[in-house]
């Protein structure tokens, strides 16, 4: 028996309800393959926030810091900053634990429509199937920067980018040992032609790391061009790897172009195990239909199938996804967002009979 | 009889093939509005860079500078790095004439397939039919970083993004006013969350300028949502205001999402008309197909109706759009991006029939 002990933290609106979903199928799952989950749950959020001024307490950290992993619902809140909720909650986790890649896998579920005329059910073969994969603790997403002149006509804002060489190295060294072990491409996001400090040096660096993987083949991409083939033709895409702005907005993107929002994961990893990494849906904390139970567990259920591969159980993982694509190939229980009319405990009982 | 004299600059590659097909546009519809159209052209281009080093001579703006409009081909050419065709000469242009709006109108026109399922032919009355208004001088584009402790392993790169209150104020004054003519609503571009110090000065700006215009209703869209979106509901926009990076990618997307990079036209604006304005189709150089006499000359052709309207000829530019979508909803005579098998020429022959 293996046994995980992970962090729970739920978050605002909809992260509360996606969170159990994602818990009974981890105790499902697990029980088949010999896999003992405990659990520790954080009432972290922007309601402790309103509370106590704090998104999380002082030593937030050191409490998840010998967790086996975290996995998280969602944060915001109408009332609270969004700039709040994520520098005082997400960002820290992700900074402070080195979580320095962010994987998004992308897929055409068969039994979900992607806006797309052309995309085809995913899978090896043809299909839509790619994974995103984001630079998570520098980038374009910095602190440093400011105003001059505050309130007059003359009145600026800067704000500096800052890409190290470690730091890209090490997401680039991930982005490529991926496409390897997928037999794969890998394409690389820039701007060089209009960004022309960081996005440079972003180039050189993908260069000379593609030395080191002369396996991989692999080309770039100017941001514009590329969000418009994530649209125009994404099964041509394998492996795309991006600063954390651009990797932000083509992992959005292509989620959509997917079909749903609500069914897409992601991880936050630390790939050296340092540290706990953090899985969490890509959708956001919904405030719209917060309360009301329909929320879709399939973006919670995804993440922590992540998270069961990053601990060491693929096959474990494997049923997870296989069972995510059995439930909407196979029926049409599905929650209001993919055009059903299920609640959220309802999808995720079907779910648990096909796992 | 008015008359203007517009400089023209093929550039490099289908640049060169899709100018005379909008000079013979103009020409047309200015014999029958009562315009009379001189032009001088200009062979700066990558080639020119290669010869002689430099894509425009020193006093290349000045040689622009008593020009009513300037028409733009493409510039790029393999060997010529992109940020050198692009700071050599589309930026000094768009900077040194003050054209800090980029205004791109994004339509799915009757005929042309949207790689959506959903998007429905273009018109005021329910289909894809919106604008993207791009800051277009300062912004995430800026000279402003550079390289720390090169070639070690300590090395990094920064770069500095700059935003004015003067700078985003006009623009979003004239998109704001754009709003307004039209009788529609803006969505402003941001990523203030994420961006701690420049997209929240831009959303204040928001806020103040909508307190000008209060007949405009307003909203703000984080920019992995808004790239999402236009996937999803396309059909919900009208005006979209973004800073020079965001409305670059957006513009790109729309243009995507509406079926074709090969029709869509931009403007880079100076408002207030001290210098001239240039106008270019969205589509680069396209050296793959350059020589073959199959690039798709409606791009140039629709940013030669922008560049009408500018002029104060809005019948004439009417009548440029209108023939446009009669050559796409009308016959199948089109080139190979379009699906169909016709020349550069033939489809310009076509157009000119219905105009
Ligand atoms: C050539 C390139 C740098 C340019 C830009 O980003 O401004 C182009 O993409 C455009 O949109 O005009
Ligand atoms: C909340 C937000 C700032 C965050 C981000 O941009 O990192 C989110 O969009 C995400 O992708 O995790």
């Amino acid at each position: 028996m293996t046994r995980h002990h992970i962090a729970l933290i739920p978050g605002d609106g909809i992260g509360a309800e996606v969170l159990p979903p994602a818990q009974q199928v981890l105790d499902a799952v697990g029980a088949r393959h010999g896999i003992d989950f405990t659990y520790a749950t954080y009432d972290w959020s922007c309601e402790r926030y309103l509370r106590e001024g704090a998104m999380m307490p002082a030593d937030g950290l050191g409490q998840l810091r010998d967790k086996d992993a975290i996995l998280l619902g969602a944060v915001g809140y109408p009332g609270v900053p969004d700039h709040v909720s994520l520098w005082g909650l997400l960002i820290p986790i992700r900074r402070g634990f080195r979580q320095y890649v962010n994987l998004r896998p992308i897929r055409v579920f068969e039994g979900v429509d992607s806006p797309l005329r052309a995309a085809a059910p995913g899978g090896v073969d043809g299909g839509v199937e790619f994974v995103v994969v984001r630079e998570n603790v520098e980038g374009e997403y910095s602190e440093i920067g400011g105003r001059l002149n505050r309130g007059t006509p003359e009145e600026l804002a800067v704000q500096e980018a800052v890409f190290t060489r470690a730091g890209v190295t090490r997401v680039l060294d991930f982005a490529f040992g991926l496409a390897a072990r997928r037999g794969g491409t890998l394409t690389s996001a820039t701007k060089s032609n209009g960004i022309v400090h960081t996005l440079p040096f972003w180039d050189e660096l993908v260069a000379e790391r593609a030395a080191v993987h002369p396996g991989v083949a692999w080309d770039q991409e100017h941001i514009d061009a590329l969000a418009a083939k994530f649209v125009l033709d994404p099964a041509r895409f394998d492996v795309v790897v991006a600063s954390n702005l651009f990797g932000d907005i083509l992992s959005d993107l292509a989620a959509a172009v997917a079909g749903s929002i609500g069914i897409a994961p992601a991880a936050n990893l630390n790939p050296e195990r340092d540290f706990p990494s953090m899985f969490e849906p890509v959708h956001g904390s919904a405030p719209d239909i917060a309360g009301q139970g329909i929320a879709n567990p399939l973006g919670a259920i995804w993440s922590a199938a992540m998270m069961l591969d990053h601990l060491g159980h693929p096959e474990a993982a494997k049923d997870v996804t296989d069972a995510i694509a059995a439930v909407l190939a196979k029926t049409d229980v599905r929650t209001p967002d993919l055009g059903g009319g299920a609640t959220t405990s309802e999808f995720t009982g079907k779910l648990l009979d096909l796992l």
